[in-house]
């Protein structure tokens, strides 16, 4: 049984309440507050050992608990707002709350979120953050929404998180190493981009899983199905510095925590977003600490299910790989945190 | 370095939202979403051998976990609406997720909160619910608020919680051992009554640390002290069955995980809220599963700072215990995670 049965099976009951428009599923959940605007909310939980390497810095855990959760909200389109936060420890390590707490304030402050309650217990090391935002009303993104002809949008360089974790696995230096290793660790929420494609995607969701194991959800909740173009991948020279072109390749379309937006736009909306882009000012992106990310066309959706790879016009499978760190490193697999090993 | 040290040292930042009505410190924080109405919202985490004895039913478990977050809405003046939930678990066990969604769902269903999204990952036993629901503008109740003069209320019979634990802990059977273990596993969050209670407490929060440290933040709240009489403390037959007298006391005193509420009324108010309490239809009450619990005055608020306890008019020291399990065995101590043993 995996983590997504486990939801299905043990954590979704019908909702009687009229005010959750979007429950469990997708980013986050979207809630009929006040007229005019969403509240939108998302929860993550980390643990040592399973998201993050023993050893890792405590201001990359802090500022990691709340990026991965403002990915969500970038993910919806929304602005956030509020966190809450809670903190199991073994033991009252100064040095470790000093620098969790300056990560996680770093990334807070940039984009005014404040931290409004919580929890501190003694118990193993694991981190949960619950965010909230608010999105204007009917102006939210979902997984749901994609249709057949709609054009596959991905921001940034994918796999270059998955090649940090890689890289500090396998304790690779240099400047190339020391770059994807920020990305792995010092993700960036993709919260002006999303704000941006309100009224433009047709679907988005943030790339936490791997873009195949991602876009898989992203079809499955839009009932329809994908191509990518493996050929319009973005690609990183980081990464070809450090990896051989097959690990560069799975990295890039299995490799999870990139932490950016995946989506699709009708094609009637292209020059509109083409236009959204151009008109933001670099400054007014980056005044969060947010440069807004490149955008590429990676595929095209069409009827049916499941997501198809083409190179150079041929179907085409991920070769495997031994590594079996993650699931994700399996043929067009997806992180699944029960799945069997 | 304790509990709430941790907090005010690492997570208590100046907030520079005007939407944060009432942040860190409270039993919840208040947000001002819409007009005439605030979000109230909270978060507890419960972690095996910490919060539950290994070996607690899984149902239990689920109750609890929504029941001590829904608890601090209460001593809000809150109404519930929606929950968030992180679930670290180190397998996928189903029979522990059966149980455990079933209780969890038990007493969302009767309070009509959905469960609207979360996270659910590998790792040790541990569990975080956020609630979020609605008080009217100005209806809250909080901590601060107390005034010399006010009289200091209690609901429900202090200590019934802990009976029940170090009946658990001593392994001792019966139909009065049953009762204790009941109120330690089960604890009703006292929605109605703090519903009741909005426009007529000037003060409010939940017992879950126990009577006199509970009431020692309430007292730090409101910049105010408390004599507490002794003599007034509802008495708990099931625990008079298993334990002498002064560990009847102690328990009363410094057992925590009670979740009754603590709080205050002016005198001139102490009409309305017998008027109050007395005009609720024992159905209406009861819909959620919920008996209106009685409220006994417990002592009174005074000028200074900290509390008092007093028997037969004297001042009375609460006898120290042999039990190192929890620290607020210790005299008038509070339970904090990270206190030196």
């Amino acid at each position: 049984m995996g983590e997504f049965e486990i939801i299905a099976r043990y954590f979704t009951r019908p909702v009687h309440r009229g005010d959750v428009l979007l429950g469990i599923g997708d980013d986050a959940a979207v809630l009929d507050i006040a007229p005019g605007h969403k509240l939108v909310v998302a929860m993550d939980t980390i643990v040592e050992g399973v998201h993050f390497l023993p050893g890792t810095s405590a201001a990359d855990i802090g500022y990691r608990a709340l990026a991965v959760n403002l990915s969500d909200l970038a993910a919806m389109g929304a602005k956030p707002a509020w966190m809450t936060l809670s903190v199991s420890l073994p033991e009252a390590d100064e040095g470790w709350l000093e620098g969790f707490s300056a990560g996680l304030f770093e990334l807070a402050q940039r984009h005014a979120v404040a931290l409004v309650g919580g929890d501190t217990v003694r118990g193993p090391r694991v981190v949960t953050v619950q965010v909230a935002g608010w999105v204007e009303a009917d102006g939210w993104l979902s997984r749901a929404g994609a249709c057949p002809g709609d054009l596959l949008m991905l921001s940034g360089v994918p796999g270059e998180a998955a090649g940090g974790l890689a890289a500090m696995q396998q304790r690779l230096e240099g400047e190339a190493a020391a770059r994807l290793q920020q990305r792995f660790l010092r993700p960036v929420p993709r919260i002006a981009l999303g704000r941006l494609l309100r009224g433009i995607a047709s679907a988005a969701m943030d790339v936490s899983d791997g873009v195949l194991a991602d876009l898989r959800k992203l079809c499955a909740a839009s009932a329809c199905a994908a191509y990518v173009d493996v050929d319009a991948l973005p690609r990183s020279t980081a990464l070809e510095t450090l990896f051989p072109p097959d690990a560069c390749l799975r990295h890039a379309l299995a490799g999870g925590d990139d932490y950016e937006l995946l989506f699709t736009v009708p094609a009637s909306r292209l020059a509109a977003l083409e236009a959204a882009l151009a008109a933001v000012p670099a400054a007014a992106a980056s005044s969060a600490g947010e440069t807004l990310p490149q955008v590429r066309r990676i595929g095209v959706m069409c009827a049916g299910q499941g997501v198809q790879c083409l190179r150079q016009g041929q179907p085409f499978e991920l070769p495997s790989s031994g590594d079996q760190r993650r699931q994700d490193d399996r043929p067009q697999g997806g992180y699944d945190h029960f799945a069997a090993p």
